[in-house]
């Protein structure tokens, strides 16, 4: 069975993607208008989300993912900027090359087609997305979480509108309600190009295990930080607090702590008592006697490594040297974000070349993993593939291209023949 | 059950991908020679190998694929030489912006790691499939045809001899040659990124369906070319003629042509009859008077535009011009390459910006979508699929990416509470 509202987005896509880029940005024009005129609606339906979210005694982290305020909205409205003052991603030339003299060959990017996108309880992911969507002339499937229904619906009815009124076909942004719906989105392979799932790893697993549609995302986020015995030591304790600390339940917090064995025992203790003093509880299994030597608690050995705390936890491993690093990342990392505190950069270059990561950073958190922090304005995910789109996926991530050639009437067989000859130069 | 030489390959994979631009080149610089140096005993093994088809009756066209003769050989070598002489495609820098400025964020290429390559009854293919995959750094599994199994073992112990003397392990070179093996293969997602199918459309889709490894490749080539009433008459008749007749077998071959309904009977009459005089049989549903009443045989309606033939047939259409044009390749269309024939520039665009597929030309054969002729020196596959890579998919396909950033002990915090600001400037 199609689902009924990814088939309207199809039929839509075509005529989104043919759009200049002006009426793509008239869009966005219209939907931010529509935003700032229609706050006091939206804010008042997020209340009326908030009021149920309590009274069914969800969870306080939950509630201020949900909770829409002024300055949330102040926020969005700025995001949203940042993307309409993106240049068009749509039509950019990648590679420019003459075949012949008469032939050239061009690599154009073009919209994906229909993306889908599931996501958790902040409604400011709805805006975000949508944007993201338009500006690159995709169209979008929207499926937010039941806790958030008036507020995505009052948000939704913002952005339809602002599509309407550029032009553009109503049918090239859906939102869907439903949790039954996912089923049906997965199922709809041959009106959707992507689903980019956000929200818990076991969703996002979920996911990936029952379509054919490509996905977009992650489903966990192992992140390590490797302290090499070359570190500047205070460098190193700044970094990993804000790593860890500054939101623990973020997918590019760290999870394990990787110290050099090299570093003096005083030095790993101060690290660990500095982590301690902000509320890290600092593990390590039973067997691992120097990591709990320098002040990390036991852990049971099975839950060790292997576990996206997204709490003020960290793991504790003592390794040799970057080569012990890269074999215990090899083992346990996710592919999502590594960081290497060290003042030797040789020992960074050998780690960036053999680990498997979106992201690998020299003296730098790792919570820079992310695409307002990269520069992307938005993201619509962070990917662990090794296929682009990879890494905090802004507007980038949502154009495919297609080659173009212009001839003269070529045909191969001349080629064949050697009539004629292959130049093959870049313009 | 793992594939105990996927497992191989990916222990060996990070060595590989780690291993200098020199000693990638001193691998295949080895592998020439040795090939250069076994041609004899190259040759005298496919000769074991025709034999053997011959004993079995295999159809002639099969054997044509099989065999390898100087001639191809001398090919091979060239082609051998062209991929040697690429610019390594592995650590280019595709991004570089501060964040800050002491923060630097990069994109970086990398390999993929690990992919295998499941290809036809060709034994060419394993020499330029393997040295594309050791130039981009990627251990890889190559499991060929039954019936090619005494060339691909001598083509085979060159790679491997070359692979041992430049100093790379050995694992990273994988042949497989039991059929049995390919669901083996399929299931080591654990072990391998990117599976290649090169053959029939059956077995890509088999690949498709039964894995869940990222697959590269297409099932079909349903190719159109659309004239419109602007076009060139003798330019479309001889663009048609090569991309009809010069390789009919081939996936870039066109199945369909699309006349505008505005051309004069007589222009479509004399286009139907120069393919007619090359051998071609062009047909059309019952229902269609127009096409049939220009030259087209009747074929049942339930196989018409739906078929890769394959073989001297085009399929016939009479559009109602540009828009009617687009409608049929949104239906019919397999995103392979798609080409119009049109004076008119505007009608190109307009066509450009509708259809999805990997390559749309103007007035050039669709013969033309093949790495070699893209200028790649030569390909792994054709990609349909939206994500990178697309099209003809040469070294650079066999390339991802990491975002690399180095910094002074940056913190997102600093930044969060504005002790900081974020520069975003691209170097």
């Amino acid at each position: 069975m199609t689902l009924p509202k990814a088939r309207m987005a199809k039929n839509a896509a075509s005529r989104l993607s043919s759009a200049s880029s002006d009426v793509r940005n008239a869009a966005l024009d219209h939907f931010v208008k529509n935003l700032q005129d229609g706050r006091a609606k939206i804010l008042a339906a997020n209340q009326v989300d908030l009021d149920a979210a309590k009274r069914d005694c969800i969870a306080d982290s939950l509630i201020g993912r949900l909770k829409l305020d002024d300055k949330k909205f102040d926020d969005l409205l700025k995001g949203l900027g940042v993307v309409m003052a993106l240049p068009d991603p749509v039509g950019k030339c990648l590679m420019h090359r003459a075949i012949d003299d008469d032939l050239i060959l061009q690599k154009i990017t073009c919209p994906i087609g229909v993306v889908a996108v599931i996501f958790e309880s902040r409604p400011d992911a709805l805006p975000q997305i949508a944007a993201l969507a338009i500006k690159s002339g995709n169209a979008i499937i929207l499926k937010g979480g039941r806790e958030a229904i008036h507020t995505n619906t009052a948000l939704f009815d913002c952005l339809e509108r602002a599509v309407i009124k550029a032009g553009l076909p109503q049918d090239c942004v859906q939102l869907l309600m439903d949790r039954k719906d996912v089923d049906a989105l997965l199922a709809a392979d041959d009106c959707i190009d992507l689903i980019i799932p956000r929200g818990s790893s076991d969703l996002v697993r979920y996911i990936q295990k029952n379509t054919d549609i490509q996905v977009l995302g992650h489903a966990e986020g192992i992140c390590h930080a490797y302290v090499d015995a070359s570190a500047d030591l205070d460098l190193a304790a700044k970094v990993l607090i804000d790593a860890k600390c500054n939101y623990p339940a973020a997918c590019n917090a760290i999870e394990t702590i990787l110290f050099d064995q090299s570093l003096p025992i005083e030095a790993m203790q101060s690290i660990v008592a500095a982590l301690k003093e902000r509320g890290v509880e600092v593990r390590a299994p039973e067997e691992e006697d120097l990591a709990r030597q320098v002040g990390a608690d036991v852990l049971p050995p099975q839950g060790a490594y292997v576990t996206e705390y997204g709490d003020l936890i960290v793991a504790l491993a003592i390794v040799a040297g970057v080569d012990g690093a890269i074999e215990h990342v090899r083992q346990y990392g996710s592919g999502h974000t590594e960081i290497v505190i060290a003042q030797d950069q040789k020992i960074f270059d050998k780690f960036f070349a053999a680990v498997n990561a979106a992201g690998i950073y020299l003296n730098a958190s790792s919570r820079f993993a992310d695409g307002f922090r990269y520069g992307f304005g938005a993201e619509v995910g962070i990917s662990t593939g090794k296929f682009h789109p990879r890494g905090p996926v802004g507007i980038e991530g949502l154009v495919s291209y297609k080659y173009k050639i212009i001839g003269k009437g070529n045909t191969v067989g001349e080629y064949a023949d050697g009539t004629k000859t292959y130049k093959h130069k870049d313009l």
